[in-house]
């Protein structure tokens, strides 16, 4: 962990000192290869498989990092979030494991069934109205009350440092990648991905790959500053947080580009993984074959690797079924 | 191969033979443990992910056996197959890969995706009327015409030898497995299954899986004759064909058990997979999942090996959703 202007920056060491941490709680995920996808493509690719972490998602490895990091002094009074999605899981499922509390604030009017993932992995909800103010205040009173140790889902060293272990196994399964691919939403993995691998193959490119209709990371690139929208609207929902300091801190110094996908083009790459490579996966993971196929002349002839970050779907509503 | 009472019956040496033919054009495939399916049932499970597997089912291992087994002459005249399922799937692979023409005979009313399916992997399609008679007629037409050998989906030694190898991997792959289980429709995986076990790894129980609605294979198995039901209707599609006489004489030798699951188990154990393992499989494969959930007596404190016999589904029809 270094100080870059105020900013606690983690270095690679954390990201080793991490996977030592949490490798009794995660698994070391598979990677799987698709001729049909390379035929497609035109490209060689490596799909590594967060969907089958536990917990369905690769969310799991900052949290526990950050978890099983805390004193046992600090870890008696349990942490605490404010999400719905994985990071919520996640987080419930390391405190588990430590058997400590996981206090989770989400608002009321989220979907009975993320309630109910977030309680079987034992985590404690504390409803929220469904707005910002709400959810601070919530949150702020459960802080208060708990002492609970609040982990962020992305914008916090603990986490990045734990999700740059991803890439860590990627680069020990698959010799000779040209680049790496991921999802950008808040920008935690490809923070990650971005601290591991400008310190183990600085010559790998790393793409991130963003929804049309939730583009602030794309626009921030561009633009060289943070942008942040206001509740954008995507299926693929584990993108729609804005980045913060610390994520953007890796974006703006190690990404190579940031791509895009319209939702339609998001959904086939979905349902193209589902009916050939026989894989749930999220729309959210979609994202970076939508970008593959899309622009054939970045990819092509390159030995690429693509991270699959989660596979929690809600088999009920899938993104091609028409009401 | 040997000759029991008029029935040319593979052997053991064929399964080895088969496995180091085939061995170029099919996947080892993975196996996956989900520590949730081994709380819920009380077993240790082993899933052999042959929906990975090339044309998305076991029945690549059969086909190429067929395919790769004739020799040039025969082969230079194509195969044949008259189905609608992943058997025409995977003969039509083996002979594009082999380079030969696959005619394979279909009801004109088959849904337009197994159409595209079979032609996409280069298959031949006649189409005949939806009756038995139409198909036999067409079929006999299409056989004189090309002089193709005919490749049945099951009933065929080479083809029960080819399915033998999945068993002769699992066993390398998973030690000490004291049941394997896989679904039985005609009952060619069974009888590999049985072929492979009964040389290599006597004392391990072959349980076979059966919908309660197409359960033709159990009351044989419990009569100690072969009794064909006309057109079953189970949503595990892939299962409602007949034993006929060469898997019949392995099911009626080795199986130790067939044990059957309701429409309704069968749907909530797939919905279940899909949930937890995040892996897209076919209804009929989980037909074992179903029955070792309703049987816990039968498979507690076991290490079970469960055969996932096929990924290709119509990911617009799901069996769960409504309407």
């Amino acid at each position: 962990m270094k100080d870059v202007s105020g900013l606690m920056v983690p270095e690679f060491q954390d990201v080793v000192d991490a996977h030592e941490r949490i490798k009794p709680h995660i698994h070391r995920t598979p990677v799987l290869t698709s001729e049909y996808m390379n035929q497609l493509s035109g490209a060689e690719l490596f799909f590594k498989c967060e969907n089958f972490q536990k917990a369905g998602a690769f969310k799991v490895r900052g949290a526990c990092n950050a978890v099983f990091g805390l004193s046992d002094e600090d870890a008696r009074r349990g942490v605490a979030t404010h999400s719905s999605g994985n990071h919520a899981l996640s987080l419930s499922y390391a405190a588990g494991r430590r058997g400590i509390p996981c206090h989770v604030v989400m608002p009321r009017t989220a979907p009975q069934a993320k309630k109910d993932a977030v309680r079987g992995y034992g985590g404690i909800i504390t409803e929220c109205e469904p707005s910002t103010t709400s959810r601070e205040e919530v949150f702020a009173r459960v802080e208060a009350e708990t002492g609970a140790e609040f982990v962020h889902p992305y914008n916090d060293p603990r986490v990045i440092a734990g999700q740059g272990t991803c890439s860590r196994e990627f680069m020990e399964q698959v010799q000779g990648l040209d680049a790496v691919i991921a999802p950008i939403g808040g920008g935690g993995m490809i923070s990650g991905t971005c601290l591991t691998l400008s310190n183990i193959a600085p010559h790998v490119e790393i793409y991130a790959a963003e929804p049309e209709q939730a583009d602030d990371a794309y626009r921030s690139f561009k633009a060289g500053h943070i942008i942040a929208d206001d509740a954008p609207n995507t299926v693929a929902d584990g993108l729609k947080v804005p980045l913060k300091d610390l994520t953007w801190h890796f974006v703006s110094n190690h990404v190579t580009d940031i791509l895009t996908a319209s939702e339609q083009e998001i959904i086939d790459a979905m349902k193209l993984t589902w009916a050939r490579m026989k894989i749930v996966m999220e729309p959210s993971c979609a994202v970076p074959l939508a970008v593959i196929l899309k622009n054939p002349e970045v990819f092509r002839g390159k030995r690429v690797g693509v991270i699959v970050t989660g596979g929690n779907v809600d088999l009920d509503k899938l993104p091609w079924m028409k009401g």
